[in-house]
């Protein structure tokens, strides 16, 4: 894998990621683009405990353009894009309209990268504001002896969201990629976690697809995205929580109990190799909802040993493609990698990705509604064995 | 107020909450129903502390019948609906598809209730099977001693859901309410309270309306929910834990803190009047949300004395309103009703109402995409400040 790191014309950087050697210095970006001078703000929820992000910068972002105006295609001639290359295989940049706003402009060099052959001498260098911001963990504690003024209390949304393009193809959907691809996909979000945690004030990567105009998604062409935020996220520190307790409690660890509880039972098992276990979970709070685990515990995608990472495409290609079957159309889905924080929680941690999609059947959608969006309280028609017994059915 | 219970054919309890006194004896259901059934469950998960509902009945519920096929209206020759009477004010009965299914089939009377006078004759009487039902809020604790096994548990959801409709007129919304009639169902949701808090086994009421299609809603007629949980539901959990260690810091309420900042600061206040205070919170995660708190702390509705109750509907439906008003057509919300739980942390609860809508602009909505639903991190592009001053400035 070559890693490239280029600049485009606003400053944002843009890294290629190539399975073979390649020349990438050029192809500059020729568009003109205002420079990025938008900034978010974090603010704590006090009767929660949650952090909530205001991005007011972002209301003017492109909603679902035509596929002739897409921006995450290749440049060419008289189409001019996020991508100054007429080709690529993996590219990563920071998101045009990011909700959390940079102060990082320039990330550590990942040890994966041979060489970072381009742009970045212009860059604006990193501050380091980030290093005092408080971790949501330990929030609590700050509250100054003053309620009153600490009850609306914010920091600013310092950290960074990238783009990540999974292929060139337009048309292509992830489902659609060669295991060498997925591979080097893989492998990207590996060197964007390890990059990324090292940054200052990052205190969580989070590796996803969005996929579907079902989930909101604007941009058709195959790609994800990467937050690295300035606070632990609450569903990790719940995840946390529990890790916790249960090792206060029983002196063992809740994701191995958890792993070893479902291999025993079996019913919820959609698929298997001998590095992975892709199921249902118990509590499955989405119609169609798959959990895969590496069967060796990691606390993030780092961990990951050279056979477990080529064991991953053929199991995750295969569960998207049966995603793919469920209905008249393929699935709306979100695969969201869950990773332990960049700077606590590590040792009861367990990486995995949790992939589910919000359609029920081929015309309803399950809506967030009342119990849902009010209590966080899901009600699931299908029930876990059946979701999984459907799942092992469908042909990959 | 004239309480009077019913049966549905199929055994299902059906309430008429009455302006005036009216006999309500002379329409029993003329349907042919099939017997209910089903039974749902909760299941823990093991790794949020959070209770996922499976219902698999549900599958075959309705989805949008058309307005002549309204089941919530009144019952007339030819149109035989879930409301026998050919008119109501306001009418509560047990869902025919609920997320929680029954064991409770009789509820104790309210006191507020001068008398019930018709059916539950045939009715089953309340079998108390739920009271061992574990609490979630002690649920850890519940854990046996063998993990693998404790990890993968569940309890039978039992509980209730009910239906409220709001008024008898299919074409009126929630906003078309008359000052008595939003009154009257304030009264019922009081009652409706008081007496599911009573039931054996259950843990915490939910009076909650979703309304527009984008929120999921099925039926158009002016309709909300009230869902009687067999647990403490995660968000209130969550609530309670943040009061609890605010008094253990602070030695004071975190709601009368976070009130009195409000007040202080000014800037995200929408209306007002002498007992309740209406304002967008400080770290909202919808693009439109507005929090409506008595002045004076209550743990749940029963506690609103008379004066506070009179003074809910002008500025509810002053609220509701200006909602009506955001965009080129009404916009969805769901509104809901945030209270203790029925046996504890009453002390330091809040009661208050939640009411926000999905909708960012009159062609966008608020999607709950990888940041949200995965991790449970919101962003928000529009800023608190700024929808105060727009609902502040829209003629209600």
């Amino acid at each position: 894998m070559q890693k490239t790191s280029t600049r485009l014309a606003d400053g944002r950087e843009l890294i290629y990621y190539d399975r073979l050697p390649v020349r990438r210095s050029d192809h500059p970006d020729r568009r003109t683009l205002p420079k990025q001078t938008s900034s978010s703000r974090a603010r704590f929820d006090s009767l929660t405990g949650e952090w909530v992000i205001i991005a007011s910068h972002r209301q003017d972002r492109s909603f679902q353009p035509s596929a002739a105006d897409c921006p995450l295609c290749p440049s060419r001639d008289g189409h001019l894009t996020e991508v100054p290359a007429p080709e690529y295989d993996v590219v990563v940049f920071q998101n045009r309209f990011p909700a959390l706003t940079a102060a990082l402009a320039q990330v550590s060099t990942s040890a994966l990268a041979p060489a970072s052959t381009g742009g970045g001498a212009s860059g604006v260098a990193a501050t380091g504001a980030l290093a005092n911001v408080p971790a949501a963990r330990t929030a609590g504690a700050a509250h100054p002896t003053r309620p009153s003024s600490s009850i609306l209390r914010s920091i600013a949304g310092e950290g960074r969201c990238e783009v990540i393009c999974f292929a060139s193809d337009h048309d292509l959907s992830f489902a659609d990629l060669s295991s060498d691809q997925a591979r080097l996909v893989l492998d990207v979000w590996i060197d964007r976690t390890r990059d990324l945690a090292r940054s200052p004030g990052i205190e969580q990567v989070f590796c996803f697809e969005n996929r579907g105009s079902e989930i909101g998604v604007t941009q058709t062409h195959p790609h994800g995205q990467i937050y690295a935020y300035p606070f632990a996220t609450p569903r990790t520190n719940r995840m946390l929580d529990m890790t916790t307790s249960y090792r206060r409690r029983f002196g063992r660890n809740v994701f191995d109990d958890m792993l070893a509880a479902e291999r025993a039972d079996g019913s919820r098992i959609v698929a298997q190799n001998p590095s992975w276990l892709a199921f249902v979970p118990y509590a499955a709070r989405w119609p169609y909802e798959v959990h895969l685990y590496p069967k060796r515990r990691h606390a993030d995608l780092t961990g990951l040993d050279e056979g477990e990472r080529d064991a991953f495409p053929p199991i995750y290609l295969d569960l998207l493609r049966r995603f793919d079957q469920l209905f008249d159309t393929p699935a709306p889905y979100i695969a969201a990698w869950h990773q332990a924080p960049a700077h606590d929680g590590g040792r009861d941690f367990a990486l995995h990705l949790e992939l589910f999609t919000n359609r029920r059947s081929s015309g309803k959608l399950k809506y967030l509604a009342g119990s849902e969006a009010g209590m966080d309280v899901f009600a699931n028609d299908i029930t876990p064995e059946q979701a999984a017994k459907r799942l092992r059915a469908l042909a990959p």
